[in-house]
């Protein structure tokens, strides 16, 4: 994996515990780097080959985490003050790279799926849903190889 | 669904809104019924017909909602000032009847896999994980029929 990540974005690696007829899987702890408070926890599916992008958070700090399936990550930097400026980020998570990957908000996040099965996100956002601190692009609209994501 | 459970467990309906390429699943706000504060949010994964069983937490209340596969619920009311002590409740919940179940402190709780691949739980929990809260009993040590849920 690329470790020259986006300025402010965080993977933390999470424990997968096995036991007897199915494991534990760790989420996040409000202890836990990237936690700064609770608003809402929700599911997004994708189906294979399926891309959802692109949205941006004015307000929300995202931890994503893919506990079933396959999913690439895709994100833009085109805040003007981050040392990152203009470049891109991507992260592919399933249980495989169990990870969770906090989104500071301003960052341009799309995902795709890539496993067979229907593949799960978690995020566990910092405000509830908020139709009126999202900006979205349509996915041509970042110039961003999709393709490289199978 | 047996709609006399055990006091202070409550049910939620929850929303599963599609969309091209995948659906988002609702989970838990902040402002929520059953919604205390953020301690910790973590899987379980349980596979068909495996029964987890028993456990009680003297101060977690959790709030269990299945996003994949299906899983049935076994609860056991012990508490003597309870209005249903010594009662079951049995649940099952899945994308098909997508609730969020809401457990209180002190219940006896256990669930079985129900679908042919791996169910996922999801607990948001108010409390972090914390050995010393929970109580164990073997699977027979409560007189329940678990070949019922199936």
């Amino acid at each position: 994996m690329d470790q020259q990540i986006i300025q402010d974005l965080v993977l933390t690696e999470l424990n997968i515990i096995k036991t007897d007829g199915g494991d534990v899987l760790h989420g996040m702890k409000k202890s836990d780097p990237g936690f700064i408070s609770f608003g809402e926890a929700y599911f997004s599916t994708v189906t294979k080959n399926s891309i959802k992008a692109w949205k941006r958070h004015h307000k929300m700090t995202m931890n994503l985490i893919v506990p079933s399936g396959e999913i690439g990550f895709g994100i833009f930097d085109d805040r003007e003050e981050s040392e990152s400026f203009g470049k891109f980020s991507t992260i592919v998570l399933s249980q495989s790279n169990y990870f969770r990957l906090t989104v500071p908000p301003m960052l341009w996040l799309g995902f795709k799926g890539l496993s067979k099965d229907l593949s799960y996100l978690l995020n566990i956002a910092d405000i509830a849903h908020d139709p009126n601190e999202v900006d979205h692009l349509d996915l041509n609209e970042i110039d961003y190889d999709w393709s490289y994501l199978k």
